[in-house]
């Protein structure tokens, strides 16, 4: 067998980690979920000749090599296991161009999305994806994953926001996909090919971003608290058809309001209700905020408005706090099932009937706004029993018969696989398989991931 | 032999047109270039077995087929010629759910882009997407195209407006790609990969449209006049630095102005006078008018404000009588190039230096608040000079040194494909090509258009 490793040394020298917190780190993402096995070692690309080496020595070798930002993925796909190559992109952080009069950035896909949006503050402008994440994961991740976040539904996902992204393939030759203008047709649009396909296409080794314009004025944070769970996704679906669009329209439930209160010390919610924290922004803000409040209050809501900006930052740190909170009760699988927007309260109702079933306690966050629900199966020990993931699948099986999705932001990686062909159906996934191949044709690019071998 | 003519009759009877005119007519769309040959046979598609049935037909005979929705392309995509069937979606126009409160619409494709916008109106939503075709182009006509039109910048293009596609393959089978919620990431973005794809891949046989609210508040329209077409875009250029987003920003040159003015019958310009015509909306629509009508003023513009929308409008239709205009001047190739709008400046001034080299006049309009611009080649007969591809190469090549694309918005067809691998690359163009394979492994789907065999 040929020495992978030394291979790598060879050419790669330092860049190459073969220390065993390094290999151990690598197996996870903050799924909780581990890979088999260790991998042969972990490479700190520096620039995308580091990147096409790894991949010239991977396709000569026949090995596989699992992409990675900062591991922040909560569906294990960049969880890298035995005889795998962690191909790590966080030291690869730098903007190469900001240009505010394009609204445009080139950036290197190491950048964590924060860092990219402190830097673009003083140009007037930013880049809209804001996944829970953001503080901590990779614009890299952001664009493998297709990742949402608590803005969309006003201004859009990953998707929106990418013009152009470069790609080394698995035999190691960079592609520019993609464009610097507006409008572009030229061609098949594999750029948004690339999003969300989660390192199985190719290694993003830089995108060129989409940015908006800072919004101008004074942002407006309200809460409303409603009896129960459903009550607040009546009132959310409420918002939503009355046309006034919210830029953040999040749920909790009662538990996970009840946890999240628990952590940062605040006083106990009452029981059994749940919370709509609304923000509004731009030049009609104001307006905006008071149109909602009463479409809230007309649908049983008890409002409370912010008297200020820093009030209204500490109203969405509750939300903030929901994962480190949920860590509190125990292990964690986080479900990312999306749904239209009315189908909100459908969908909670199913979630209580699954929790009757499975006899499960199942804590939920919704990003309302847009659909998308976060249910958290709480249980002990590292391994998700078997009742959980049976609940999980009558919750993907309620959500697809919803007119759902399986994933609205997270992604498939090793969590849902199995469950992928079910809402594709058998001949897209093996069409979606096919294309994977062309670009990837000896499967050594994240295999696994994503499509069930 | 086969009888690929009596198989289709046998399955889809009067479906099934093979007069004269039919033909004729399907051998061209409003580029004004046709196909050699006459097709076999133009089959008007009634439904998805209908369309079903044409695959199954064509891959049993192997026999290529070419899908049309209204004939409005302007590169040649839907000709089809000798030994093809040209599949019509024309009269495949049902909208068949609209959902104001989740912001879709399921249509089939063959409606018409301003039928779609007039039926949705009651409901108070509208589909983005305003190809100047819109009176005339088919919804299916604008997804395969990945059309754009002038509110591209605040609104989007048709990539932007898109959930989910209903398609069929080379054998005849159908798939459902895409979903209805907001957020959605399972799976390869297949959707987006059809969207652009000029019939290469499948066909489209009907669409999830993600809408918009209708926009609250008057529309104000503006016009300034500027001392030639360089002075006009650096202050279309100055506008989108300013951070102010306006929802038009149309440019015409001189020449272009003139004609629109001739054929409309309003008094002459002055000469060599070029001008941006922007219109701003929502509810600082007026507000956003008057910073804008700084800009252009303090760039040297003579800016003229409308009294009420019906004088917006008017000022509105001399842009809209642009490509009427041209044709009295001659057969024309109206080319499509897009680059960064800072840019904008620079490749007017590529324009004119190409009229000079090749002793051309090329009128040229842009939608500046994008980059798109469409130079007009003017020519005598049905056939396009040697000196005309000379300099559209010409052209095409320095759009490409600005960072900028072949095609904003109209597509590749048969007119651009022998410059598809220059901004590709040889790599990409295959890889593309390969994947379009994976979808019609017998290339029987609109073969010759986009990729050059």
């Amino acid at each position: 067998m040929t020495d992978v490793v030394a291979l790598l040394r060879a050419e790669l020298g330092e860049r190459v980690d073969t220390s065993a917190s390094a290999l151990e780190a690598a197996r996870s993402d903050k799924s909780g979920h581990a890979a088999a096995g260790l991998p042969l070692a972990v490479v700190n690309a520096g620039s995308v000749a580091d990147v096409q080496a790894v991949m010239r020595i991977a396709t000569a070798t026949r090995t596989p090599v699992v992409p990675r930002g900062a591991g922040t993925g909560l569906a294990g796909g960049a969880n890298t296991g035995g005889g795998e190559i962690s191909l790590s992109l966080r030291g690869m952080d730098r903007i190469l161009e900001v240009r505010p009069d394009d609204l445009l950035a080139v950036v290197e896909p190491g950048i964590l999305n924060a860092d990219l949006n402190a830097q673009l503050a003083p140009h007037g402008v930013w880049w809209a994806p804001d996944p829970a994440s953001r503080a901590i994961s990779t614009v890299g991740g952001n664009i493998a994953t297709g990742a949402g976040g608590l803005l969309c539904a006003k201004y859009g996902v990953v998707r929106d926001a990418v013009l152009g992204v470069d790609l080394v393939l698995a035999d190691g030759r960079l592609l520019h996909l993609g464009h610097r203008s507006v409008k572009g047709v030229t061609g098949l649009d594999l750029t948004s090919l690339v999003i969300g396909s989660e390192g199985t296409l190719g290694v993003v080794v830089g995108a060129t971003l989409k940015l908006r314009r800072a919004v101008e004025g004074e942002r407006v944070t309200l809460t409303a608290l409603f009896d129960g769970v459903r009550a607040a996704a009546v009132a959310s679906a409420a918002v939503t058809a009355s046309g006034v669009q919210p830029a953040i329209m999040e749920l909790m439930d009662a538990t996970s309001l009840a946890a999240a209160h628990r952590l940062l010390g605040l006083s106990a919610p009452a029981p059994g209700v749940a919370q709509l924290t609304v923000q509004t922004d731009g030049p009609v803000a104001a307006d905006e905020a008071r149109a909602i409040a009463d479409v809230l209050r007309a649908a049983g809501g008890t409002v409370a408005v912010a008297r200020d900006a820093a009030e209204g930052e500490q109203l969405l740190a509750v939300r903030r706090a929901m994962h480190p909170a949920m860590e509190t009760l125990g292990t964690t699988l986080i479900e990312d099932v999306s749904v239209p927007r009315s189908a909100l309260p459908d969908m909670f109702d199913e979630i209580a009937r699954i929790e009757e079933r499975f006899g499960l306690v199942i804590p939920a966050v919704a990003h309302a706004g847009d659909g998308n629900l976060h249910p958290n199966f709480v249980f002990e020990g590292p391994e998700v029993p078997a009742v959980v993931w049976e609940a999980a699948e009558d919750l993907f099986r309620a959500a697809l018969r919803l007119g759902g999705t399986l994933t609205g932001e997270h992604g498939i990686g090793v969590l849902k696989r199995r469950w992928l062909a079910d809402e594709l159906g058998d001949d897209q996934w093996a069409l979606q398989r096919q294309i994977a191949r062309v670009f990837d044709p000896l499967g050594i690019l994240n295999p696994g991931k994503v499509f069930a071998d």
